[in-house]
This record gives C-alpha cells, structure tokens and sequence, in this order.
C-alpha cells in the first residue's frame, strides 16, 4: 500500500477516534490503526499515567511473534526517551527532531552531543529503550507543552525502511493522536464528576435515611435492605424477561427503595418507637409516611420517577392499600416491587410486639397473600431468589 | 492569500476546535475562522436545535455590511435547504453534491430536476434561502446520517469565484467540523449530567433538612435562611480580600450549611420542641447535634470538607464552643461563618421563650460578642452586608 493510501485511511481513523472517549480502547485503536495501515511489525504507546508519574506501554500484538504483556513495561519520566522529548528543544541542533535508530546514531557523533555528558547519556538510554520495545522509530505525542506519551514504531513487515515523508507525516498524525488523547482524558474526568456527584447524592440519601431508620428502634438497617431486596427482585425480573430493563429503570427503583421511608421524619417518634400495639390514631399517622414522603420529596425537581415508588410502596394488589387504594397494574412497578421487599424484611425482623419469622415463614406468607396484597408475578421472582439462597 | 496557506492555517483551526467545548464559543471560532481565512464578506452556519426542531443561523459579522442578528433567523426541517441536503442522496445526480448558486441553475435545467416537481421546488426554496442569507455557497455538517448543520458562505472580498478545488477543500474541512460539534455536543450532555446530579443532591439536602427543622416547630426555614446568609458572608469576605475563593470553597460552605443542623435528627423531638427553659441534660442533650451530624455524614466518603463546617459549627472564637473548645483560627472557617449565620438567624427568628430581636438589635450583639463568640473579621463582613440592607 502506496504512502498517500495509508494517509488518507489513517488521517480517517485519526479524526473518528475523536469520538473514542475511553482511553483504553482510544489507545488500543491507535495502535492496531498504525500497525495495520502501516503494515509494521508491531507499534506501541508509552502514555503518561498521573498517578504513577510514569508512562506505561500499551502494545499492538503485531503481525509476527514480539509481544510484551500489556501494562508490563513502564518508563519513568526523567530517564531515556521521555527526558530527551521534554528536553530536546533546549539544543538547537534536535529542535522537533524524532528518534530513528539511523538519527541516533548520527546524533551521538555530533560534537555537541560529546560536549552534553547528560544528553549523551540520555539518548544512549533512550536507544537502550528502544532496543527493549523493538521500536526502530520513536515519536513524542505533545500537547501543548505536556509530554502526554511517545509513540513507538516497529520495522515494516516488508523490511523496507521509512522514507522522510512517511516521518514527517507520523509527526502530523501525532498531533491528532495529542487531540484525540487530551480529549479522552477530558471525558473521562467529567465522567467521573457525573459519577461522584451520582455516589454523593445517593450516599447522602443512605445516611440520612439511616439516621431517621435510627429513630425507630426497632428498623435498624431495614431502608438500605429494602433497597437491596428490591433491586435483587428488579434484576430478577429483567433476567425473567418479566419486566423491560429499560433506561434508568433500576437506578431510580435504588433511590426509591433509599428514600420509601422518608415520610417517617414527620410521623412522631412516640409513635416510630411505641413498643405497644397501636391504636387506630397512632396507625393512622403512621400511614401518613407515605403522603408525608411526597410532600418533602415533590420539590426536588431533578428526581421524578422515584416518587411513585415511595408514594404507592402501600398499596395493595387488590387495592387495598394506601395511600389511593389503586389496584394491580395501576400501582407504579416500582411500589409494587418496594411493597413485597418492606413486607419480606418487616417479617423477618424483630419488631416491638413480635419476634421476627423465619425466611421459610415469610416466603409462606408472601405465598398466601399473592394477588392480594402482592404482585403474584414478583411473588415468583421474589421466591426463585430465596430458592437460590440469594435472599 | 492563497490556497495552500488558508487549507493549512484551517485545518490546524479545526483540529484546536476540537477542545472547544461550548457549542456556541465553537460555532462562532468556526464562522471567524473561514471568514477571516478564506477572506469573505460573511459566513453563517445554520446548526439544529433539538427543542426547536428547526436550524438556527449563527453568524459573522463579515467585513462589510450585511449582518443578520444572531438567532433571529431560523430554517425549518422539512425545507429548502434542510430538506434537500437530507435527501440529496435519494438522487443519483445530486449524490454527495453541495449547493452553489451556479450549480442550482444547472440543476434546474436538467430533466430529471424537472421531471421530479417536490424536488425542484426544494431547490427554489433553498436558492431563495441563500439569497436570504447573501450566501453563494452551501455545504452540510453531517454526523453519520444527521444533518447537524450546514454551512454559508458569503462571497469572497477579491470578488473572485470559487474554484473547484477550493470547494473540495471545504468538504473535508466540513467533516472537521462536524466532528467538533458532534463532540461539543457529547461533551454539554455530560456537564449536563454533572449540574443534574449536584442539583439532585442539594435539593434533597435541602428537602431532608426542611423536614428536620420542621420538627423543630420553632426553627421552621432556619437551615436555608442559614445557607443563604453564609453564602453572602463568604462571598463578601472574598469581594474584601479577607479569604481567597479557593477551589469549591463557596460550594463547600453552601454543603456544610444545608448540613449543619443535621444531627438535630438524633435529638428527641421532645426537647427540640420543648416550650420551656430547658435543663442541664436536656441542653447537654441538644448539644451533641453536632456530633451526632458528624456520625450521620462520616459514612459520605465524597463529602469531605464540609463535614468540618458541621462538626465545629458552635465553637466560639475564645475557645468556650463546644464540641473541642477549639479557637480562634484553629476554628475551619467555614464553621466560623456558620456560627455568625446561625446566630443572626436564631436571634431574629422566634423562639419558645422569647420574641425575636430586630436586625439591628441582632447586629449589636454581634458586636458585643465579636472577638469572644465571633471572628470579628467576619462580624464585620456582616455588619457591611446589614448596611448595604442585604441581611
């Protein structure tokens, strides 16, 4: 394949990588790109890793035999072939120059090399590099003025040699390959925001609602297994093919399952903690935490969905529950799913009047009041998990 | 300037753009760029808006004359323009072909442009629109099979035609650019995300905190009146140059005041309620919020700083506070801030025992206890904020 061919396909492959926002597959993409439309033996990249202030290689199996484990070899940042590129626009002579073995050893003739005992010493280091990765060409991959990694090319697969124009274009390339690169990076961190503002959130909902678990003696811990329960029934559900696993539905079944109980922050603590039966009043307040969750939860605009959990997580499937009395399919999945995980973890705990069931007992219980208070078809799915030991 | 020179001086302008991030900072380097590059009286982009469902025109001011205001003109999906470039392919003698006013006379001459009438009405209303826009060459921005947008070009200032090969070139240079929208638009999705998680997590701080202190019958909107003035002191305090607005330290000081009160959760509501004066214990009691907040939010690993302006929310600047007794600076400042909001609104609010004092009233014991419960730096940030009637 002529020089312009492979031009045209890489600088293709070089604009679509922009879209590659994960740097494992960007990087791993590059190099099978370089290797193929190249046809070298093999290529790689030494890329800069923060949090190990080194460069780590990431290699293209190759055509023929040469394969170093991937995330094996490492490079520090002041030896060799990364001193060189951070260094080499300081003398004159090696301004935007890249590593050939040829260029090498032209270099380490030049007088002003000798004079640089440092320089000298660093380039002998980087063809020592070189050496070990097989590369006979070495690129920097710049962007601005950070060194975010080198790129490293092995022979041709015809045996021929790289022409100058083939070289110039590399350096080209590699600015594409800094872009592609900078921006996978880019990606990444504000990912990770998304996601530490997603665990901030959530962990904070787990926290409060723990606190207020802790007002009522007798629910320690009974908020994070619900939620448990209930999306070990959603997935089994999804599995069963019994519900769609359609966009968000599982993570905002989480945050119902979190905040269901939410609505006990205003029911009063003399009632939460009664050790006594109550009377029809005090079962009257209580059964305000679901009306009461709606009303401190309705503000927040951003959460949506997860209120029909914690607002319906009463109503029965025969349609008497509350707070509505709605009926079978016109109870929110989600309420239906967080009804049966409440009740399985109410009967299997302690409570003030009672010493909790036995797992047996509250599958049996379940069972029995399957099409009344419970969903048959979560029913089953709660039962294939307590047949799998899974609950 | 000729060819050569502008190709390479906008295909390095294309490729920076891919780090450009905001749609319209983009679209309007892109607009300059080929202006002030390829030398043209103006240049416009018509890119989509998904709420819209049309083509919104951005614009350059060009060199001389003919200016359009921005976002006042806009194109609708299913014409002209639009319509044509989505359906262009459908055509073998329009595959791939981009619109100049010398092509679509031609175009309108040809039989099969006659013999097809929707689609040669298409190509008078897109002549009509470009005629509109005072543009003399059309190319769309396509992302895959999306039309993203299309692209104007007015005349060249040397009055000269565009050549042929000129035209390629903007072809490519399209993709570019498509590329750079597409990932722009990646990108505001995902800050989208970030902004909506944070927010999730303030208003449900917000929403679980309302319902504390809604059980504290007397406290009813304290945690956000709160929050709101310690978000003014701070921000005064950086405007005097007394603290520096360090990374996240106004965000930070937003957290740790919609927490602060949080441990109010562990305190029976027996006593937060109390009508009377209340007993050593029973302070004591009252008194172990703040810790009682730190246990809460410990568990929150992404927390971190703000958990500090919780925990030390009571110390006083002389070192009588509780929880440690800790002083003066030692105090993190966030508590200290805490401490004068939560002060000026305990004092201007009503409580079970006393009427509430005026602004005034509260400010002078402000005074009064700058330097001993108080960091007078920061009485006097609040003294400017009551004089400047922001209090």
């Amino acid at each position: 394949m002529g020089l312009i061919d492979y031009k045209l396909e890489l600088e293709s492959a070089a604009k679509s990588m922009i879209l590659v926002h994960n740097h494992n597959t960007l990087i791993k993409m590059i190099v099978r790109n370089i290797v193929n439309k190249v046809r070298l033996h093999h290529a790689g990249i030494l890329l800069y890793d923060k949090e190990r202030n080194s460069y780590i290689l990431t290699i293209s199996r190759g055509q023929r035999g040469l394969k170093i484990p991937a995330g094996f070899a490492r490079v520090e940042s002041e030896k060799g072939l990364i001193k060189f590129f951070r260094n080499r626009d300081n003398y004159e002579g090696l301004k935007d120059t890249i590593l050939t073995n040829e260029r090498i050893n032209v270099f380490l003739k030049k007088s002003f090399v000798s004079r640089h005992k440092h320089l000298k010493n660093t380039i002998i280091e980087a063809r020592h590099q070189m050496l070990g990765f097989g590369a006979v060409v070495a690129l920097p991959i710049f962007f601005q003025q950070d060194l975010l990694g080198v790129m490293l090319l092995g022979k041709k697969r015809s045996g021929k040699r790289f022409l100058q124009d083939e070289l110039n274009f590399f350096v080209a390339l590699s600015n594409n390959v800094s872009m592609a690169i900078k921006n996978a990076e880019l990606f990444e961190n504000l990912q990770f925001e998304v996601d530490r503002n997603h665990r901030l959130f959530i962990h904070t909902a787990i926290a409060m609602t723990a606190a207020i678990d802790a007002k009522d003696h007798y629910t320690h811990g009974h908020t994070q297994r619900v939620t448990e329960y209930s999306l070990a029934i959603a997935k089994k559900l999804i599995a069963k093919r019994k519900i769609s696993s359609a966009d968000n539905f599982v993570e905002n079944l989480r945050i119902a399952g979190l905040l269901h109980d939410i609505g006990k922050i205003g029911v009063p603590e003399s009632i939460l903690g009664k050790k006594g039966k109550l009377d029809a009043e005090e079962l009257d307040k209580i059964k305000q935490h679901a009306i009461i969750g709606v009303t401190i939860l309705q503000p927040i605009k951003e959460l949506g969905e997860p209120i029909l959990g914690v607002k319906y997580h009463h109503e029965n499937f025969d349609g008497t529950g509350y707070p509505e009395g709605k009926r079978g399919s016109d109870i929110p999945l989600p309420a239906r799913i967080i009804r049966i995980a409440d009740a399985y973890d109410a009967m299997t705990s302690d409570r003030p009047y009672r010493l909790s069931l036995s797992k047996y007992e509250a599958i049996e219980e379940l069972k029995k009041f399957s099409g009344i208070q419970f969903d048959p078809v979560i029913v089953e799915a709660t039962i294939d998990l307590y047949k799998e030991g899974s609950l």
